[in-house]
């Protein structure tokens, strides 16, 4: 039940429905967005969408599986004699392919990776040669290659039959004889231009490009910061492999951010809705089996403390509050620090500032919140609890000191940890909000322990 | 110091640097990316910005300034004189052009609006009449917009003559006499078609778009799921306002993810790396306080439990213990639903769903963490504290079942509580990491000590 824009669902569904002849039917449903008409393939019986795949030409079949989710493609694909299952498969997006064809065994996959076009099959297989972290395995081979000796008119020519076949038609890439990347044209500039002027002059040849064995995660930035509608992906020969249009920025910045947002709540992948007990499981467990291990090792720091808690119980009230604030606040300026690294690469100077900036913050947070705590918890202390006001007051300003305390050394480690973690070559990311609320528990059971040992006990022998 | 994919850095400042003549720098420079160039202008003395200035035409400097940080954008613009910065402003993206326009003082912006172009005037105005959570703000205005009763020759001559003023060519809206949206022609499309071909046929009808009223939030998963390279922004009379381009869709998805990963760490937004300390105080301050509240709450429910410490003070190491798996369990439900909740509506009995499978997820983690800490937490009290077998088993029998136990409830809570905002309409988000945390530290303490209260003080009758 997604909420569209508009929703052509019912108007589509009652075209589908309609007895009306195919001819009338392909006519009338060219007029919907692919997108639209791949939300009701659900809602359809089988023999419904053998109708559809009947009255569709190969074309539009194949762009409508292009927004269909990839199990559902592969289940209306069973439903197809094979050959036209594969014809269809031949004329999708080669990343899309791609996808598709990792949802079905392998077995299956083999059968259909043969019947592939020759072309589609050698794309296909070269996308795949790509690990999944670099940015080869998520281009397209959808474009449009001319070579750079063509005048203005051929290059219209050029792309006019191409574009049949290629729709990301808004850059034109250029190619020397030798096959290697020469530079874009803007279509704009093409569209514009005099027939009998220059190709030369049209051509870009700075214009920005990556080679497949990039990694996502160094390049996806840059990839953003040139909002361009493709950029090229070359070979180490620098020849022209595919190119990253702005839906496949779209879609990597939302698995990146969606991977970092995973990470810091303690998930080691984003999840899905739909997605069984098992695997949900898996990706929740890793972290807290870690997280449990940490939390008894601060257990067992807690029971070196067993004896100030034994004289001295309420101090134990305030153990969780003193945590919680540690923990927040490494969170905070883990978060911060994360989403820095992420936008850019930072000199040995800006990571000392970073490191300082944060330390500030935490002293100065820390300063108004213990404060804060020493005139509340005090009051609350001698009313509630009906201590004597030194009593209570001593207590609470162990418990606004511990406070500054922690909160000042958990924003250095919630900015350290990330950092050395990058340093080390290891996603900042992993880098979790627990994990980091549970070495700062460690940060904060020792200072307001040790605090109130030395402060309460040993200076002023107070009890009770 | 960014990593850039290609570093044209030290090249463009070697030829802005160098004596050439202007013709031949303007040429030289043309062949660069817009982008590239934005980044060197602050390696620039003022006196070569100058320069710079003066070769470029406005068009190429106003696409430089496009992707410019806005606050330099400002400091160059005032580097120049007041009329020709306006022309340039003129040129700019007017979605770019109004960012830019909202760094300059109340007094300073006023005077660069009446200098606009009356048509830029227009559009900025507009724009602006609409709320920053609406579609209507984040629009451009560089489109190709045709009547639908033109012949493919002529549509293609209009493409023409407007496609010197708008670059987003690839997609062309087509209006009624009475300037309703009546439809798109893919760019594509109109190249392929021949001349005498009747444009009707071209034309996509339902092609998908948004009102400028709509709200960013309900319909970026929309737009993201066409990948159009363009989508129109209409007003309540049907008219073609703007249009939301792909680059528009990368930055509002980054946004409105960066935003949800800020909240979830418990600021109130994302931060700069460069902002200074006052603001980043200001973003992480509320929930901070928010959250000492509820920890001072959470204090207070500890303190109703010190008969259990004083009488049993092993139990006291464990709290924290308990605490972090609630808190961390907690963060990672709400982490899952508030990414659901953002991907789509869903019905009650899908609600009801979710919040059954987060609880069982969690009852099955718990189970297997509250084993083990069964197991390992007897063996550290029997082995290190020097407990009997019995004690140390009672004790770790109970740590383990307040682990399964808050872990089940934490799992509830981190789900109900998004689903609840969501459903009174506040952005679910907002219910951070922390917040949830803290919530359900109340739920462990309660359990936990509760739990050894009844189990270990009550019924057996454990002391030391």
């Amino acid at each position: 039940m997604e909420k569209r824009v508009q929703d052509y669902t019912s108007e589509i569904l009652e075209v589908v429905k309609s007895n009306a002849s195919p001819a009338v039917l392909c006519q009338r449903l060219q007029d919907y967005h692919e997108n639209d008409i791949a939300d009701i393939l659900e809602k359809l019986s089988p023999a419904e969408r053998c109708k559809l795949y009947r009255i569709l030409d190969m074309d539009t079949i194949s762009d409508i599986f292009e927004y269909t989710e990839e199990a559902d493609v592969v289940k209306y694909l069973e439903e197809m004699n094979i050959r036209k299952a594969a014809a269809i498969l031949s004329k999708m997006d080669t990343n899309v392919l791609s996808d598709v064809l990792q949802q079905f065994d392998r077995s299956k996959r083999k059968i259909f990776i043969e019947l592939l076009d020759d072309e589609v099959r050698h794309d296909i297989e070269m996308i795949n040669s790509f690990d999944e972290d670099e940015i080869g395995s998520r281009m397209t081979t959808n474009y449009i290659v001319i070579h750079e000796n063509l005048t203005v008119k051929e290059a219209m020519t050029e792309l006019v039959s191409q574009a049949a076949k290629n729709d990301n038609i808004s850059t034109i890439f250029v190619i020397t004889a030798s096959e290697e990347f020469y530079g874009a044209i803007d279509l704009k500039d093409l569209i514009i231009a005099r027939r009998d002027h220059p190709l030369e002059e049209l051509i870009v040849t700075s214009y920005p490009y990556v080679y497949g064995t990039d990694l996502i995660d160094e390049c996806i930035e840059d990839l953003k910061d040139y909002s361009e509608d493709s950029i090229p992906v070359l070979d180490n020969d620098n020849r022209l492999l595919g190119v990253i249009t702005s839906a496949n920025i779209v879609d990597l910045v939302d698995d990146e951010m969606g991977d970092d947002y995973a990470k810091l709540a303690g998930l080691t992948a984003e999840e899905d809705l739909n997605e069984p007990l098992r695997e949900s499981m898996k990706k929740r467990m890793p972290w807290l089996v870690i997280l449990l291990a940490l939390g008894m090792i601060v257990s067992s720091v807690v029971g070196i403390f067993e004896k100030v808690v034994t004289n001295l119980p309420i101090i134990m009230c305030f153990q969780s509050l003193i945590l919680d604030m540690a923990g927040n606040v490494g969170t905070q300026s883990l978060a911060v620090t994360i989403r820095v690294l992420m936008d850019e690469s930072l000199t040995a100077k800006q990571k000392f500032e970073l490191i300082f900036k944060e330390m500030k913050i935490g002293l100065c947070n820390g300063g108004v919140l213990g404060l804060m705590s020493f005139a509340l918890i005090g009051l609350y202390i001698y009313i509630v609890k009906g201590k004597t006001l030194v009593f209570a007051y001593a207590v609470s300003g162990c418990i606004g000191l511990s406070l500054l305390l922690a909160m000042l050394i958990s924003s250095a480690v919630g900015t350290c940890i990330p950092l050395f973690f990058k340093k080390i070559h290891i996603d900042p990311a992993v880098a979790s909000g627990p994990l980091i609320t549970t070495i700062n528990d460690l940060v904060a059971v020792i200072s307001y322990y040790g605090l109130s040992w030395i402060f309460l006990i040993e200076v002023l022998h107070l009890a009770g």
